[in-house]
C-alpha cells in the first residue's frame, strides 16, 4: 500500500492528472508542415509546438503569461560539510531575490516571466511580508538525513500540497506555464540522494560540485550521500515515492515536486529548471507518470550528474550552456523558447497564403 | 599580390578592424565572480559577457538596439538541379518577409530585434519599394558557377560594399549589434564550395540535405561542388579570399561578408546564424583575421557540414535546436542570449552589496 493513499487530497491530485492527448501531435505537425518553411526545419522548436499542442488542444498556442517559482529550503544534511557555502545564504539570497538582485530576476525579466519567492522551509527567523513571497514554511529546514528521515511524512505532504497551492493561485490568475526554480544550500546533496533512489543510481554517478565544492569535498560528500541511501535502504528497497522524499529529500523539493503535480492537474505547461528540478521532476513522475506530458526539461546543468539523470528519464533537454546557479535561471530561458515555437505555430504564413512554392517534382 | 589591393575602399575597411582588446577579460571576470552567485555559475552567459566587454570595454554592456538583416540573392548553379525548391522561392519569400510572415519575423519580434530585408541579387523584377527592404542588387543572381566565376571581381566587392554599408547605416542608427540573415535557393551549394575552399574540407565532408534534398540528391549535389572546386583549382590553390569569394559564392554571402567587416570595423558584435552566414564568415574572416573577436556564433545548424566547419573554425555555437531554416532565425534567438548576458552582468547585485556570504573556509 502506497502511503500516498494515506493523503487522500494528494492522491485525488495526483489521479486528476490525465495524459496528454499524443494523438494531437499529426495535426500539429500538418500545420507546421504547411506553414513557409521547408518541412521539419524549425527543428527543436517545432518539436516544443507540437508537444504544447498536446497539452493545450488548440489554436492559438499559448506560453504566456508565464510565471517562474523559485523556492528556498534548508536542509539539515549541511552539517556534514557538503557544502562551499555557509546555510546562511539560503537566507540572504531570500533577500536578495526580493530586492532584485539575484541572476533570476534579471533573467526573468529578460525572458519575460513573472518572478515569484516561496519559503517552504528556510531555516532562521520568519521573512517580513513582501509582495513577491509567498510564506509558506513548513518547518525551519530539514533533518539531518544521515541521522533521521529528513522529514516526517505529514511536512512531506504539506509541502508537497504548497506546490499545489502554487500551481492553482497561478491558474486562477490566469497563467498558462510555470517554471520551476530553487534556492537551498545543500540541495545538490538531497536531489543526489533523491536521484540514486529513484532511478537507480549510484552515489558516484549522482555527486558533483553543487555551487562549487572541490573534488576531496565531492569525494566526502559522496559518501554522505551513501550514509544516508543505507540508513532509509528499506525506504529505497520498497520504493514508495512519497516515502523516499519525506526520507531524502527538502521542503523546497517537495514543494516543487507538488507544483509540477498540481501544474500538470490543471493542464499547464511545466519548464523544468536543472538538477534539483529534476530530483523533483523524479518525484512527481513517480507518483504520478503523466506529469511527463506536460513538462519541458530547459537545460543541461553543468552539475555533473544531470545528464545521466536526464537520459536515466528518457529526456533531451533545449539548452546546454553550462548553468549551474539554479534558482530557476536555465528554467526562463527555456520559457522564451516555448514562447518562441508558440509564436512561429500562431504567426507564420502558410505556404499557400504566402504564395511560396513547395518541392518541386 | 591579393586582389583585395585593386579596391583601396574595401581594403581600408579591412584595414580599420582592430582586434578585440582581450586584455579586458580579467576585468570583466573579476566583475562576474563580485556579483551574487558562485564564481562561474552562469557558464556560457558569462563568457558571452567576457567577450562583449572585449568588444564594448565599458560598463553597462550592450546588446540592444540590435538588428538582422536577412539579404536575399539567387544563384545561377540551381540549374543544376542542386535545390528541392524552385529559384522563384526566393523572390516569393522576401515578398513573405516583407508581408511579416516568416520563421524571421515571428523569432525576431520574439527576440526583440530589428529586421531589415535586403535585395543583394534575387533573380527576377525588382521589388517595389517597401520600409522594410534595402534595394541593392547587384545583379539578378549569380552564373553558374560549374561554368564560370558566380562573379566578377568588381560585383564581388559591390556586394561585400553593400554589406559595409549596411553596418555603417546601423552604427549611424544607434544599433550596437548586428545579426546575420539569409535567403536565397541554391545558397547552401555556393557556402559548401566556399567552406571547402576556405577551410580545406573535401565537398563529401560539406555538403547536406540544404532544404530537404533526399540522399541522392545530396550525391549529385555533392558531385557539382566537386565539379566547380576543380574549374576553380587555381582560384582555390592560390586562396585569395576575394577571389575565391567571387568564383564559388554568391551576391548575399558576399553582402554578409561585408557586413561582418564593416561591423566589426565599427566595434559592434556581430551574431552569426547557420551555414550560409559561416560561410560569408569564413570570406571575412579570411579578408581580416581580427574579426573574429567581434563574432557570436549563435547556433549549430542540422546542415551536416555545420558543425565540422565550426570546428575547423574553433568556434563553439550556443544553441543546437536542429535548425535549418536560415533567414537569421537562429542569429535572432543568440542575440536574446547575448542580451541576457550583458543584462545579467549590468544588473545583478554583488555578493557585498546584497550582503551574502562567499565560500567557507
Amino acid at each position: 500500500m502506497l502511503k500516498i493513499h494515506d493523503f487522500p487530497a494528494l492522491q485525488l491530485e495526483c489521479e486528476r492528472i490525465v495524459p496528454v492527448d499524443e494523438s494531437l501531435a499529426a495535426t500539429a505537425k500538418a500545420r507546421l508542415d504547411s506553414l513557409a518553411k521547408p518541412p521539419g526545419s524549425l527543428g527543436r522548436l517545432e518539436d516544443l509546438a507540437v508537444r504544447l499542442f498536446c497539452v493545450q488542444g488548440e489554436v492559438p498556442l499559448r506560453a504566456r503569461p508565464a510565471r517562474l517559482y523559485t523556492i528556498a529550503g534548508d536542509h539539515g544534511v549541511v552539517e556534514e560539510g557538503v557544502t562551499l557555502f555557509p546555510q546562511e545564504v539560503t537566507v540572504q539570497m531570500v533577500h536578495n531575490f526580493l530586492a532584485g538582485g539575484a541572476a533570476i530576476n534579471v533573467l526573468s525579466a529578460v525572458s519575460g516571466v513573472d518572478l515569484r519567492i516561496v519559503d517552504a522551509g528556510v531555516a532562521g527567523p520568519r521573512f517580513a511580508p513582501h509582495p513577491l513571497l509567498t510564506d509558506a514554511r513548513v518547518r525551519p529546514g530539514t533533518a539531518n538525513f544521515v541521522k533521521e528521515p529528513a522529514m516526517s511524512l505529514e511536512e512531506t505532504v504539506r509541502a508537497l500540497e504548497t506546490g499545489v497551492s502554487l500551481a492553482e493561485a497561478a491558474r486562477r490568475e490566469r497563467y498558462v506555464a510555470v517554471g520551476t526554480g530553487e534556492m537551498g544550500i545543500g540541495n545538490t546533496t538531497a536531489s543526489s540522494a533523491l536521484l540514486c533512489a529513484y532511478l537507480g543510481f549510484s552515489p558516484q554517478e549522482m555527486t558533483g560540485m553543487g555551487a562549487g565544492v572541490p573534488p576531496a569535498g565531492i569525494a566526502h560528500k559522496t559518501k554522505v550521500i551513501a550514509r544516508a541511501l543505507a540508513l532509509h535502504g528499506e525506504a529505497v528497497r520498497k520504493g514508495d515515492p512519497l516515502v523516499v522524499l519525506a526520507c531524502l529529500g527538502g521542503l523546497e523539493i517537495a514543494a516543487l515536486a507538488g507544483l509540477i503535480l498540481g501544474a500538470a492537474a490543471r493542464r499547464m505547461a511545466v519548464i523544468i529548471d536543472g538538477f534539483i528540478s529534476t530530483a523533483a521532476y523524479a518525484a512527481a513522475w513517480r507518483m504520478a507518470p503523466a506529469v511527463e506530458g506536460y513538462c519541458f526539461f530547459s537545460h543541461a546543468s553543468a552539475e555533473s550528474g544531470h545528464a545521466r539523470a536526464l537520459a536515466g528519464l528518457g529526456q533531451r533537454p533545449l539548452l546546454d550552456l553550462g548553468l549551474r546557479v539554479g534558482e530557476g535561471t536555465g528554467a526562463v530561458l527555456g520559457m522564451f523558447l516555448l514562447e518562441a515555437a508558440a509564436r512561429v505555430f500562431n504567426d507564420m504564413a502558410t505556404l499557400q497564403g504566402a504564395g511560396v512554392s513547395g518541392p518541386e517534382g
